[in-house]
């Protein structure tokens, strides 16, 4: 048999694909100027329809049930599959597509029926949201952010024992692609006393990964670290907008709340956990005299195995580079090494007061910069606080974002001597306040 | 026509019901024995089956629409009403239930199909909620909650200017009567310098009301405040159980997390606004002093009707006091009046930077404390952050709540001349710890 990292699909443009090759084969719903939501496959340029695969009779029985949820219009019930049946259907998936299948010419038959091409597709949420979190994991981020507050003494004590966390909006969860209208809220202008209100002046992007979650958890009983990572279906890359002005003036003492509920964008493929595998190695070592995590939160496997390695990058565009015809600039590339705790720690620490997560539930794992300006994800940290403009190549500078500017967020996954996955992208494009 | 407060049901238990007279009629989820959930309307000690008052014709065409949402086992759709619409609903229930109703005998006939004895149903939550937001807006919580960590400066510039509030968990919202298990987390014992892992050792309750939202709001667009109410469909009282000591630990800095998504309590009915409105009055007025709200916060109309008149009161039932036969002890009696801002407000800032609001999102109020110390909606206050134990009638003293506690809400809306009407109780026993 061929090893996973040589099989190459019949479908031409997944070869060498940067972002879905066979190896992928990330989930999403999306919709034609014809046809109603439904789930499908990313592969190369086009996206496997689930429903007309179904209907064309290609999966064997034992896999049936898997695709049917994976052909919904939501895929919380895919989402909340075992892991055992999630990869039955890969691999039959992988079969059905790779150069060498029994299946190609029935399947080429179908034409565009079967295998539509991304551009001329709508993509919406992947899952019915039903609650959103998001974490503080990066812990240069938190630094970063610590040092414009407490310059002496930037981490608060128990950063390093509670992956920190609070409950996020999920009304407002939005596609890759959709505009993110500038806020109006209260901020309160340097040196005043007397908060204002109006369209906030520094608005920023956040560089996340978003994790959803897959099988849930029975109320009042929390996930054992050492099962934990069978609860991640899979991963995106998620912006969390951020209003600095107006999260300065509102966040004491209960933490962000308009300053982030107005806009968060995730990209539209979730990349599966099994996907990842190849992805995954062992947590960077604590720096020394860092503490152990607490007991519920260690486990042998999770040390070894329970971090990625997944290259992350923002890039801007501004309404001028547009006009002029310029490409996006990249202003950050990071990793997701810079996470200071593991998903799998995460989906503990958030059960274990008996919190109930459930199939679609969405993480956002915070911001994740590196120790660089160069790999900042967020211009609150490049700019330092808006005292140091950011000049782009087009000449212009930015503290924050404006009006126009479009941020694209990138993430692959690189290995030698295995094909390189992405995630797609995760784009939105700043409208003026109302 | 017998003017609104005078009228009387053909249902004995109505009249003079300490919580469901005919002028209230709030709405509910309930199921039986032998039939799934559906809605229902409280009066006296009875349901109202909708869906059996539907089957039987009761109602005339113009509400068939608002009968069949309120019908349904979530209210969603019915409280996406307009508040006409509901309205007309209502004062069809009424006709059809006071004593001179023409349709007396028809319903009389269908006996305990058509209204069953509250004691006999179950009740379920009144809706799916999409987001649950918990605010922050008893001033007096705020000032004895502050004063615990800063004795000078107890309230933070921003309180009198910004309705703080912050995201919850809305997958562990409860009915009342759901067991409220203790949960386990990190907490850092006092004097030490690393956190430990175990069950909570301060796990309280907050008397809160809980807001269900009615018509939403579409993404971008904010509520201004002279429509504010109208998106308002009812009330409920709202136990937010929090455990202190991992809320001291976890909280910096980006608010409460698992020391509060571990339970919510709500009472199962929802007291329509309609019937509410007898008991709306003026905002009490600000202390000398106190800045103006700022201009989106601030609607004549609203200022003089905006605030509500409701009595409080939290019961404590332990464990001894059960075994002993006694009576569940008062512990608390405060009153909606002391919310620094109106509903109105908190509906119109959720909604300022363009976040869309959804028909059956629910918004709790924060903890409703008064001035005076039996007033204190939480044990945090009452003993004065554990310092100060509470002694009960039955010998037994409390700091915090224990095992096989039980902790009663109950709300009561009194005017000169008017019918009382009530929110029923919320109720919830403290279990140990997994």
């Amino acid at each position: 048999m061929t090893p996973e990292s040589h099989r190459r699909s019949w479908v031409a443009s997944a070869n060498e694909h940067p972002d879905f090759p066979l190896q992928n084969l990330p989930f999403g719903v999306f919709s034609t100027a014809d046809e109603p939501p439904r789930g499908g496959v990313a592969i190369g340029d086009l996206i496997l329809d689930m429903l007309v695969a179904l209907e064309a009779d290609l999966f064997s029985q034992h896999v049936q049930r898997a695709a049917r949820v994976a052909a919904q219009p939501h895929l919380n019930a895919f989402f909340a599959l075992e892991m055992a049946e999630r990869r039955a259907l890969r691999e039959e998936l992988t079969e059905l597509l790779e150069e060498a299948s029994p299946q190609r010419d029935r399947m080429q038959a179908l034409g565009d029926t079967l295998l539509r091409p991304i551009a001329a597709c709508q993509m919406h949420l992947p899952a019915r949201i039903g609650d959103y979190t998001d974490f503080y994991v990066g812990i240069h981020h938190a630094v970063n952010v610590g040092k414009l507050f407490r310059p002496d003494n930037p981490l608060l004590p128990n950063y390093k024992y509670v992956p920190i966390g609070y409950h996020g909006r999920a009304s407002t969860i939005d596609i890759s692609g959709a505009p993110v209208r500038r806020p109006n809220g209260q901020t309160l202008p340097p040196g005043q006393n007397e908060p204002v209100f109006g369209p906030s002046k520094r608005l920023d992007y956040e560089l996340e990964i978003g994790v959803w979650i897959g099988q849930g958890n029975a109320r009042g009983e929390s996930i054992p670290i050492a099962e934990a990572s069978q609860h991640i279906a899979g991963l995106c890359l998620l912006n969390d907008w951020s209003a600095r002005d107006i999260q300065a003036w509102e966040y004491q003492p209960l933490g962000p709340f308009l300053s982030k509920s107005f806009a968060t964008t995730v990209s539209p493929w979730v990349v599966m956990a099994e996907a990842l595998e190849p992805f995954r190695c062992a947590q960077p070592a604590r720096p020394a005299g860092d503490p152990q995590p607490l007991s519920y939160l260690l486990d042998p496997t999770d040390q070894e195995t329970g971090a990625l390695d997944v290259e992350l990058e923002v890039l801007l565009l501004t309404a001028t580079m547009r006009e002029q015809n310029l490409p996006a600039q990249r202003i950050a590339l990071s990793n997701t090494l810079n996470m200071y705790w593991t998903l799998a720690q995460l989906v503990t620490h958030h059960s274990v007061n008996g919190c109930s997560l459930q199939p679609g539930d969405l993480f956002g794992s915070g911001t994740l910069s590196g120790e660089q300006p160069d790999s900042y994800g967020s211009l609150l940290e490049i700019t330092l606080g808006g005292k140091k403009p950011l000049t782009l190549a087009s000449g212009e500078t930015r503290t924050f974002l404006e009006d126009g500017d479009e941020v694209i967020l990138r993430a692959r996954c690189h290995r030698q001597g295995y094909p390189s996955i992405g995630f797609g992208e995760c784009r939105g494009v700043v409208q003026p306040a109302r």
